[in-house]
């Protein structure tokens, strides 16, 4: 079985060997652990974010640039295609661990989850785990973990501190913006689990989204990222299937358009919901698009469709 | 000289370490021939389509995943851009290996043509012969080869059993899907020299195919991975030509829609011909879109179109 | 601090590995210093180019080909994205070194000028120097240069002639046209500082632009190469401004289409000129769309629009 922390250890090193190139600092905590700053005190920059979305996914998909045209306006944009979704996706990439020691806040992502079994259910229904040794951790956050946080983690993980990694980076950096959009193929296989479809039989993903650009504080920027996705995320993914009828049901109901609350920028509905994310309609993280094609029954089904002028909306950009 | 099995090679070393990450399957007969399963037995997968593609030409090619919008569909497409377009396209892509022994059937692709010269007259025409210890050849076929058909590309090839190496993926299948749009370029080359132009003048290559879903068996996934390059494959050579009106000429006679049969999806063409290829017009073969850019004359043409609708429909993408 | 020149001899350790690959030709001068022929007596081609970028770039980027749209005709494009803009692009990328030797006239870009301090001025501004012992210089050029030019680079580089590394490609060839097209990002971040934009402030580029056919000889091409940025390329930065009124006031000065000359291909305008550079108004050079997202004030701007048309016609291609 493929060790999704292994895969991850191996990305860290290439990492350390580029710290200047990539704009990154790492150090290593008095317990050993090794802290990679990728956006809290350093600059970071879209490398820094194509390295953390390759430790999230595992080095289990392959992901490049590409460019989006938003109503004439282009933007980078990023390219997901995974022959493994399930494990890159929901045993590393989804951000399921959510680290709240002492003042320490962060959303913790990627391979360490499957040591640490976060949440636990959703290894049982995707029957992986993985036992290296070593924990590799994406954490989207504003600050840098220290030595507590670090046993907090190797205690969850069943490793020792020192072979603890973790990345850092904040929603509000150019390295978060693109550690986000590459969560399309995830955010899409996520609503699909949420909504009761089987994503075990689920064979490949494929993906683009555009990479927000940097819209004010941690929670502005939280809404613009997810907007990428929301409104202008587009998914196609094949699985083994066979219900046809099930299926058209469940592509229906994917899209982030089924949800009450689409059709204005995220911000603004977290706003009007007093910054209270139970009251937001869960329905809404999901893709603008998703396309299904099944290989059981040879049949496809798309539903949703992109929307540029929200997504504008929510980037602010003006044109002068 | 470029030895194209000694390229392919090297990629089937490469597929070899990585076989559990790209859901392939390899195993070693009797004779000591190498078979890598990439979708008969096994999952296969996008990648394990790139890696097909890869050897099909030769590694000297550039491919990448790309996104296509079929009238606000998102698929994903394969992107060629070649600088050997004729040894890596026509030495060795082209599917022109039919091989046929006993109850197996299989068309034969990639570097092997070039040591059995299949066929001759293409070899003699483009001026390349490969004299490599090693066979690598890619069969389309829903089964995979045992001794019997080692021996006998073996034998055509003149090379040892065991130096023979076949990497197999059904047409319908994603690895199938793949390899076929990679074809995209060589697709227009192959048009080009059936309408009388010298493809020895070709400098290089570029295209983006859509790469179809699968539809059905593997008939009617021949009909869906054809209609990616006639109804939406994109083509740009340049070339050394000089002759400014022939070459005008040549464009316009070779994208699919000169063909009498384009409109419909070639599945249907096939059936409205009774399932028998030769009454289909080869014609079709062609992708929907050829510019070719001549460095002799510095004068470019540009000739077909592109026609979303028409591989919708050979999709038959439900949208819901 | 990066050493450009030991990036770029990286790069031509590549090249001289894969000569025939890349359809290019290396020799070595009698003083000891190699040249790298992409393009005036060798094929040269995409790949060529690439490399002709990436030392141009000093590997500081991503480049990759992409396809662009232009009004119904696909054309590859290349695709730049760097965390190093100023690096990149202006210490190494920009063709800031004209050197006129004798009869020898060429265009010097590339890592070597950072040791020559080509111009001075523009290395007090960013503030960056190389001090490596290899000098390796990008040479837009109709002809090789010989030892005499050599000792003139190495000179001025204060190093030995013999770790001179020089590859040359004419405006006129695909080589050219392909490391023309990747200065997208570089353009749009000269034509910043020209109206006085701090370009230490600017922290990510990214940029599309088309890559030109062959229109004609040098001074054609020179044209067709540079519409491509002018009328189709596509930027988009991030900087630490802060200063948001006036960012607004210089991300509407920077596209080319504040140019007075802006409308008409650029060899019109400069047959109109008389061919006289200085009689061109230099705000031409520009991206046709730049995009300005400010990590300090939060807010972006866009200005410019795409104009494939004036493109075409200067592509001019034939729809047959």
């Amino acid at each position: 079985m493929i060790s999704v922390n292994e895969k991850g250890l191996a990305i860290i090193d290439e990492m350390l060997d580029w710290e200047e190139d990539v704009k990154i600092e790492s150090k290593v905590l008095e317990n050993g652990a090794t802290i990679i700053d990728c956006g809290v005190n350093t600059e970071g920059g879209y490398d820094a974010g194509m390295y953390l979305s390759r430790i999230c996914l595992a080095d289990l998909a392959e992901i490049s640039y590409t460019k989006v045209d938003l109503d004439g306006l282009a933007v980078p944009a990023i390219q997901v295609a995974t022959d493994h979704p399930t494990i890159a996706c929901m045993a590393s990439q989804y951000a399921g661990w959510r680290i709240a020691v002492g003042d320490y806040f962060g959303m913790g992502s990627g391979p360490a989850r499957a040591l640490g079994l976060k949440p636990k259910e959703l290894y049982e229904k995707i029957g992986y785990k993985d036992d290296a040794d070593a924990a590799v951790l994406v954490m989207e956050s504003d600050k840098l973990p220290n030595e507590e946080i670090v046993e907090y983690i190797a205690k969850h993980c069943s490793v020792e501190p020192q072979n603890v990694y973790i990345a850092v980076a904040p929603t509000s950096s150019i390295a978060g913006s693109v550690q986000i959009s590459a969560r399309v193929v995830e955010t899409g296989i996520h609503k699909l689990e949420s909504i009761g479809f089987d994503i075990n039989t689920i064979r490949s993903g494929f993906g683009v989204a555009p990479i927000a650009p940097i819209v004010g504080d941690d929670t502005k920027c939280m809404g613009s990222t997810n907007d990428c996705i929301i409104y202008c995320g587009e998914t196609y993914y094949t699985v083994e299937h066979g219900d046809e009828e099930k299926l058209e049901d469940f592509v229906k109901k994917a899209p982030s358009s089924t949800s009450r609350d689409f059709g204005k920028p995220f911000y603004t509905t977290f706003k009007e919901a007093g910054f209270d994310f139970f009251k937001v309609d869960a329905g809404m993280f999901a893709p603008a698009k998703i396309t299904i094609n099944d290989l059981k029954s040879k049949k496809s089904f798309t539903s949703g469709r992109i929307n540029p002028g929200i997504l504008l909306e929510s980037f602010g950009v003006k044109n002068v």
